[in-house]
């Protein structure tokens, strides 16, 4: 029993990982969650080649995303967590996959100066970024994949994998210049599906659309234009990636022509085009219908 | 011409507003876009029964907001920006309803000494609330309509405006516990559909639903319940309210029962419930389909 919680008399189960009791904020077993809001020294920077002041990792924040984060193929290396958060992940903290696994129990004091803020959620854990899968990986088994273009926003591409998830979207393809989906603001507006719904990242953009293609995709670039087919005439196709594009521009000419078939939702007059994470889910939502 | 900005030399169209030039932060003209992000005296509160330190004002932000609140039903009474935004305003700025309005341009400095941070969009137009509708009057002609209860969050609120917009949603209906349409957030994330929607708050909730049915509403209750209908077999009615509530409780039980039918977003296992505006555009979506 850690001396520290002598208080807490409720058992705990077996656990599976090992709670280590953290007392001094700068105690270096915790410096993959220190930080968390620093501009350039947050750990879930990407390590980029050349050199980044990131370290690669990925943070989960929360008891559902934790949860999460153990069920993917991810690998939790450690937990950062109050004792009463502690109690409400214990059924997974008894999961064989965190086995030996630190679980940093602190105060809500001592935790909001690692992290450099007041943390509401209780808990963190983190993992390393994994290898990163490829196109044709992700896309093997999948009937309905989203295909991403600037999407530059992370709380858009949190939205999206949220949605993805919920309406029965096989995998994410980013294409160019988009937000990072594991940066962590991304993955807690996800509700923790960034690290559930499989991603991959196009080496060649848009050209890599032609692995879509040998798979006999159909490649449905969503856009406003008045000239598209409605969503529902274009979604009847064995396999279908929706390709999207940052609000505002939308989908480059290139990445437009590259798809098969151009479609719209259907819009009243005098609006704009819908939020890019809403425009997804509707797209989402024909195709399931 | 005024003095201040000598080297503008592009001639301005005929403007039907009056532009006043703003040096001193602390002129007594600009009050009403003084301290916007200031807890407890922000203009944009509601003035309450028993006094409170709002003024009861709606702020509009941007180009393209500004713009939908002058074609709106709110009367705007004053404008605050810099030169370039004045510029680009200008077609609007040239109609009548703005007649002598006072258009206080400062520089970018200067205004955020005003409004107490600096503001990207570079102007603010305001509008004193008016009477607020009722629901009679606001579903009268319409075929569509939301119902919201207990959506706390004035992000989501002014999405699902923007959504409403889009979608060709005829009105919203406040229900209980609900976030205010006019703080400056819903107004920004609507795009300022929130000021061209009409919207009514329940006076009684959610008794006042009956309002709704004498004028042969069909009230769908959507819910993540796996026992509701699908969406798709419950929108088939010449007039139709979607009922939605809080992201997590959902709708209260009382609300539950007191709509016609209840329906559901078809999801995959495992999965939460979606966002409320995310929720609330699939419905729309189905309804225009």
């Amino acid at each position: 029993m850690p001396g520290s919680h002598p208080s807490r008399a409720d058992a705990l189960p077996d656990l599976a990982v090992t709670v280590v009791d953290i007392d001094d904020p700068g105690d270096p077993r915790v410096d993959d969650f220190r930080d968390l809001n620093s501009v350039d020294r947050r750990p879930d920077l990407p390590i980029l080649p050349g050199g980044s002041p990131g370290k690669g990792l990925v943070i989960a924040e929360g008891v559902l995303v934790a949860e999460r984060m153990v069920a993917s193929r991810f690998t939790t290396h450690a937990f950062l967590g109050v004792d009463k958060r502690l109690r409400e992940l214990a059924p997974t903290l008894t999961d064989a996959s965190v086995s030996g696994v630190p679980f940093y129990r602190a105060s809500a004091a001592v935790m909001a100066e690692i992290v450099g803020f007041h943390l509401n959620r209780g808990v963190l854990a983190v993992a390393r970024r994994p290898v990163p899968l490829g196109v044709a990986e992700v896309i093997e088994t999948a009937r309905t994949v989203a295909v991403l273009e600037g999407v530059n926003d992370h709380e858009n591409i949190g939205s999206i994998f949220r949605n993805a998830a919920g309406l029965g979207v096989d995998a994410v393809i980013f294409g160019g210049a988009c937000a990072d989906p594991l940066y962590r603001r991304s993955v807690r507006v996800s509700m923790g599906h960034a690290l559930l719904v499989p991603f991959a990242h196009a080496a060649n953009w848009p050209s890599d659309l032609d692995i879509l293609r040998e798979k006999d995709f159909r490649i449905i670039s969503m856009t406003p234009d008045a000239a598209a087919i409605p969503l529902s005439e274009a979604v009847d196709a064995e396999r279908v990636a929706f390709m999207v594009g940052a609000e505002g521009p939308g989908l480059s000419e290139t990445a437009m022509r590259a798809g098969d078939v151009r479609a719209r939702i259907p819009m009243a007059r005098g609006t704009d085009s819908l939020n890019v994470a809403t425009a997804a889910a509707l797209a989402f939502y024909e195709r399931a219908r």
